[in-house]
Order: structure tokens, then C-alpha cells, then sequence
């Protein structure tokens, strides 16, 4: 890829989430997650790649406004109208719009071609390791739910059958069961690296905040009459 | 403490803390912790310090709303008007306005009396460990500022001498540090023993974001020409 269209791109991509400043940062962690997967892949149209990446998620607003909406939908059109009207040919166009489509995580359209496999992977590789533990975290605060929840006792549950949104809840949900579905080796093998780190974290705090409340409770009731 | 007397502190407290839902978490792990601190000490007035666990920081939304305020010095006041107009006796009220003037950490104003010392190690040990780690995150999520910040070739700092705030930037500048700073000698055991999660943490996130942008930055200067 030329370098005047990769910042042609990268300037698309920047103004549409300006709303979101630091959701650029993902953007930029999936390209280079998504180019080292590629080393290991054969026939990969690099350009499409590249693209499909630093794309794939400008349909965020338009979800956010509308939570209808799909934002790989959203922003498959998006990408393909902004490509033909910048003058990139409609092959190229049809195949990153292919690669946004296919990039969320649900059934009805998985990938197929190995760009819409290597996006797919190196997006669910940022929800894995620390750095998923950390972006999990970090929208919690942004959306204000809390990071755990208390059962009928009022002790800390571990998310597993939580009805109430939480960090414990959304790892239990979400987080924990990540590491087994990857349509590429090497999106499987650094994702694999990332598992002892992100369930350490979860355990540790899980014990932390457990232990604090079991043995605070007793206490409390042995000083309140 | 009479369960009536516990449960009108109680209530008082999460009135204050109405706009802050989650941060009512914070204050019942500092009071069990905080309990646990006591099983450790000798003579503890119990009911003070539950009292000061409780009202530790009610003053919290004035200080939000005028950094210049300090919550602690704003929460003692108003724990004590609190208190003598709910018929505690005024020895009561200045000792628990006085634990609470000596939670923060700063010089000018340090803990003297035990169930001061007990406060402050409690409140300081909600900010080691995992749970340190993740309220730290949390509240980078609700105020909007990054997990990491990229130094002038774009690659990721480890937060050491970053001049805008992160959560890498708040680990080095903050949590790094506190294991060694306790009044009490089970304050500091529990810390100690957090250590390791907290550490553990930093490492993998600064390795995983590090490698990332390493790798990927080479790889994208490879295929854009």
C-alpha cells in the first residue's frame, strides 16, 4: 500500500471516532496483531488487510446512537462507500467491506477468506490477556457498572450466574471462554501466551475481594449489638 | 455499637455517596480490612474506628466538585456535625472527625492515634493488589484518559516519566510504591501479600502492548511503501 492511502485511510479512521479518543489504540493494536498473524499465513492481500484493520471499527457511533444497529454492518458500508469514493477499485472495496462484515463475533457471518479469518482473530486477541482485563475494566468505569456483584448474604459472587452486569460477570461470560476459537494458529497461539495472565488477575482479585468480605462480615457482626 | 447506631451511619453514608453508587464498595472493603487491622492491635475503640470506616469519605462529592477542597479536612466537618446532631457524645465525634482528617495521604496531617493508623492502612490497602489495579483502570474508564501513552516514535512507555496521565503512568507514579509505607504491622502483611498480583499485572500488560506495538510498527513500515 502506498503510503498517501494508508493516511488517507488512517484519517477516515481518526475522524470517525473522534468522539472516542482512546479506542484508537485498539485500532492500532489489531493492525500489528493482525500483520503478525499474516506472517504465518500464505496468500494474504496485505492491502486489504491493512485496510479491513484500521477500519473495521467506524461503525461504533452509529451502534452507540442506536444499539440496533450493527456496527460491523454500519461499517462495512461505510468503508466500501469511502473507498469507491476515494478511488479505490471495487474489488478491493467489496473485500474490505467482506472483512468488516465478518469481523463481530456471532454466527450468521463468519469469516471465510483468510484476511476476514486474520481480522477476526487479532480483534478477539485484544479482548484476551491483560490488555482485555484492562479494556473490560476500563468500560465498566466508562459505562459505571460495578466490578463485582454481592449475592442475597452480601457476599461476593464469582460471576458465574450473575443476572447484573460486572467485571467478574462479563469475565465469566465473556472473558474466560476466548482462548479456544481462533481460525488461525498464530491468532490461537498468542492468544494462548495471554490465558495465565488474564486468569491470574481474575483469580487474584476474585480471592482478594472474597477473603475481604468473608472475614469483614464476621467481624462487623462480633462488634454491632 | 448498637445495631441502630451502625445502621444511621450507614445510611448517612450511602446518602452521601448517592451520585457515586459503586464507591460505597470501596468504603465497606476498607471497614472490613480495617477490622482485620484491629484483631492485630490493642486497645482499638471499635466504635470509632467502624464509625471512621463508615464517614471515611463523605466529603468526596464537594471535592469533586471543587478540587481546591480537600475531602478529607470537608468529610471530618461534616462527620462531626453529623454525629453531634445525632446525639453522639462530642469525645466520640472529634475522635472519628479526627481519623478522618488523617486518611489522606499527606505530611502535614499523619495518624497518630491507633484507630487513625488502623483507617489509614485500611484505605491505602484498597489501592494494592489486583483490586488496586482495577480501581485504578475503572476510574481511568470514567474520566477518560488512557491506559498507556506512546512516546514521540510511537512505541509505548513504561509510565515512568510520562508527563500526561495513563494507567501505566498512575501505576508508576502511585501503586508501585505503596507496599513499604504501613503504620501497622498487619496493614503491611496484607499489602505484602498483594504485592506480587498487582506487579504481575503491570508486567504482562506493559509486555503485551509493548510487543505489540514492536513488532507491528516494523511489519507496517514492511508493507506500506
Amino acid at each position: 500500500m502506498k503510503t498517501k492511502e494508508y493516511k488517507l485511510i488512517e484519517r477516515y479512521m481518526l475522524d470517525c471516532m473522534s468522539d472516542s479518543a482512546h479506542d484508537k489504540d485498539h485500532i492500532y493494536r489489531v493492525l500489528y496483531t493482525a500483520l503478525n498473524i499474516a506472517e504465518y499465513e500464505k496468500d494474504v492481500d496485505h492491502n486489504v488487510l491493512i485496510a479491513a484493520c484500521l477500519l473495521h471499527d467506524i461503525g461504533r457511533q452509529e451502534q452507540f446512537d442506536n444499539p440496533q444497529l450493527c456496527h460491523a454492518t454500519v461499517g462495512a458500508i461505510k468503508a466500501h462507500d469511502f473507498l469507491m469514493k476515494n478511488g479505490f477499485d471495487i474489488d478491493f472495496a467489496n473485500k474490505v467491506a467482506s472483512c468488516i462484515r465478518a469481523h463481530r463475533f456471532r454466527s450468521e457471518n463468519p469469516p471465510i477468506q483468510i484476511e476476514e479469518k486474520i481480522l477476526f482473530d487479532s480483534d478477539k486477541i485484544d479482548a484476551t490477556g491483560t490488555i482485555g482485563i484492562a479494556r473490560t475494566i476500563f468500560y465498566k468505569g466508562q459505562v459505571n457498572e460495578p466490578l463485582y456483584s454481592l449475592n442475597e448474604n452480601g457476599y461476593v459472587t464469582d460471576g458465574t450466574d450473575d443476572l447484573t452486569p460486572s467485571f467478574f460477570q462479563e469475565y465469566k461470560f465473556k472473558l474466560e471462554g476466548l482462548y479456544t476459537k481462533f481460525y488461525t494458529k498464530r491468532g490461537a497461539e498468542i492468544a494462548m501466551q495471554r490465558q495465565y495472565s488474564a486468569k491470574a488477575f481474575y483469580e487474584s482479585m476474585l480471592k482478594e475481594t472474597r477473603e475481604t468480605y468473608q472475614l469483614g462480615k464476621a467481624l462487623v457482626n462480633n462488634w454491632i449489638d
